[in-house]
């Protein structure tokens, strides 16, 4: 039924070349499209890391690029529509389809309309079919029938989130024992966003604020000490990023101005490495110029190293 | 080099073949290993998307898989080491290398041992680097000199998370006109999970807990009625969870033991139901069976589709 479909709609795609020029002229630059007939997370995660290879070119929008997400895309007619657009805003279609008919419609579509595409998800699924020895589903997970079902790993990930969220900010350190992870560090080091990233992942983080003036909480000295990870940041950036931060607070004048001012940031960051020569178990992290999920990866390689002591470390898991 | 390294490899590989059996008796199952110059995350969404395909022979351990994530893999010599020990376990090899030699190493060093692999981003970066007409950089994430920016998309998603957290579980609804959608619904439908992860993506959002004989904050009338999205559950899926919860809580005997009692379960739904019923333009999302990032899929489709009101609708990014 496919190859029908392609057939209809390659008369409607003729109907409306004329369209061709205008569909061109609405948006400016490239278009790429990703079409899921999931949620497009996959999709969307992998054009992030690729585009990460043309950062050169797309800085101050020098060739600037669109993508169009396309998620619970799960049947042909809705299929074909997006190839149509796509073929007439000259995009390129990356694309995660499950089910074999409709991944071989997508690709004939675009054969027969000269639109550029990949199958972002096929080969790696192919791969793991021939190492298993077993065929995939092709069932979509947004199928009827098909439910997530309520794992451990899920619950344990929702109570992981509902942990940290509590533990924000140095708040309940009587719960530190109860942490995986434990992040010390002056303020926007980051340590909201990365226990967050982190809970979602499944661990339970507790972030301990530095604040010069304030002791540590007690049982941050009494718990496992494996646990605690220090965050620490270039001074100029820290200025900026804070200089930032009080812009969009609003902070004018009196009330908390030395808070983005150099010397501070200086001097609070040279109190945090006093505190991280103190305790000299705790590694001490350097966060200039990462991304929340790269300082995450540190961490989370740390802590699964020091678990295992074994030959090979990495993050190993059961499925 | 990357030919000289492999050859060496060659070597040292031959003399440790009598540790095969070894290496095949110590670990149950199928192995994958996952190989990345960056985080991993990305071969890690991709691999649990994959699996996905192969949940019946999963149940139950049918046939049990163990992942192996390796991060930050930036040299010859560790790439080597990890191929040499795939080739050991008799492991499939997924690997996200940016830098062509490293990609090279890795695939003529899994060509020499009979590893089986596949390079899982690579298609897609070159598809886009056709496209875009530009040669993709060749450089990791990682590597020194490169530096994530600190960009306005940067500060946005962290000024997200930062309000999520603190609009968690109803608190502060003066607060709600500022949030871009508010989740509503009975305690356990997945509010702050979710919350969570559209947070991550750069979204505000608070949630507001219905509970029987408390009434809705009145600021929830007030705002946009677009950014609302009713949450609702099955009742046995409900009480389920509930059960499951109130055990890793501890709740025993008295306080609150009516919580997952199914009675109270349905007459609360009951209630959540009556007041979308009086909330009409409030769209009600069926969460039951899906998971978290499926449920997010739905709402940011809504959400952008509210906003949009063109002929195909998608979610549209400016990079
Ligand atoms: N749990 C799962 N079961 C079956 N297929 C899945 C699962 N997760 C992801 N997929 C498939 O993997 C691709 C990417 O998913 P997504 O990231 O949701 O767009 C889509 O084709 C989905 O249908
Ligand atoms: N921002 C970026 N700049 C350059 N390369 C990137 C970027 N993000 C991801 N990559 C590359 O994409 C692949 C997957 O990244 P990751 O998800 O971090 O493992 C790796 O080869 C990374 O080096
Ligand atoms: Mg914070
Ligand atoms: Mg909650």
């Amino acid at each position: 039924s496919s190859t029908s479909s392609t057939g209809d709609m390659k008369e409607q795609i003729d109907e409306m070349d004329g369209l061709d020029e205008f569909g061109e002229a609405v948006n400016q630059g490239k278009q790429i499209y990703m079409v899921s007939d999931g949620t497009g997370w996959t999709a969307e995660h992998s054009v992030n890391a690729a585009l990460g290879q043309f950062e050169n070119c797309l800085v101050d929008r020098g060739c600037p690029i669109n993508t169009h997400l396309f998620s619970g895309v799960e049947d042909t007619d809705r299929l074909l529509e997006i190839m149509k657009q796509a073929a007439m805003e000259g995009a390129l279609v990356l694309y995660t389809l499950a089910d074999p008919n409709m991944a071989d419609a997508a690709k004939q579509a675009c054969q027969l309309w000269g639109v550029p595409s990949t199958d972002i998800l096929g080969p790696t699924t192919e791969a793991i079919a021939m190492h298993l020895g077993v065929a995939p589903s092709g069932i979509p997970r947004g199928a009827p029938g098909r439910k997530a079902q309520l794992s451990e790993d899920y619950f344990r990930r929702i109570e992981a989130i509902d942990f940290t969220i509590k533990q924000d900010d140095g708040a309940q350190p009587q719960n530190l024992n109860r942490a995986h992870i434990v992040l010390v560090g002056v303020s926007r080091t980051g340590k909201t966003p990365l226990s967050i990233y982190l809970a979602q992942k499944g661990y339970k983080v507790a972030n301990v604020p530095i604040v010069m003036g304030v002791d540590l909480p007690r049982s941050l000295f009494e718990i496992n000490q494996k646990k605690i990870f220090g965050l620490t940041i270039n001074p100029a950036v820290l200025h900026a990023i804070r200089k930032a931060r009080a812009k969009t607070l609003g902070f004018h004048g009196g009330m908390r101005s030395n808070y983005s001012e150099m010397d501070h940031v200086r001097s609070e960051l040279e109190h945090a490495n006093k505190i991280f020569a103190q305790n000299p178990s705790w590694p001490v992290i350097e966060v200039t110029g990462k991304a929340i999920e790269e300082t995450a990866a540190v961490i989370v390689r740390m802590y699964h190293d020091k678990k295992q002591k074994c030959l090979m470390p990495g993050i190993s898991k059961r499925y």
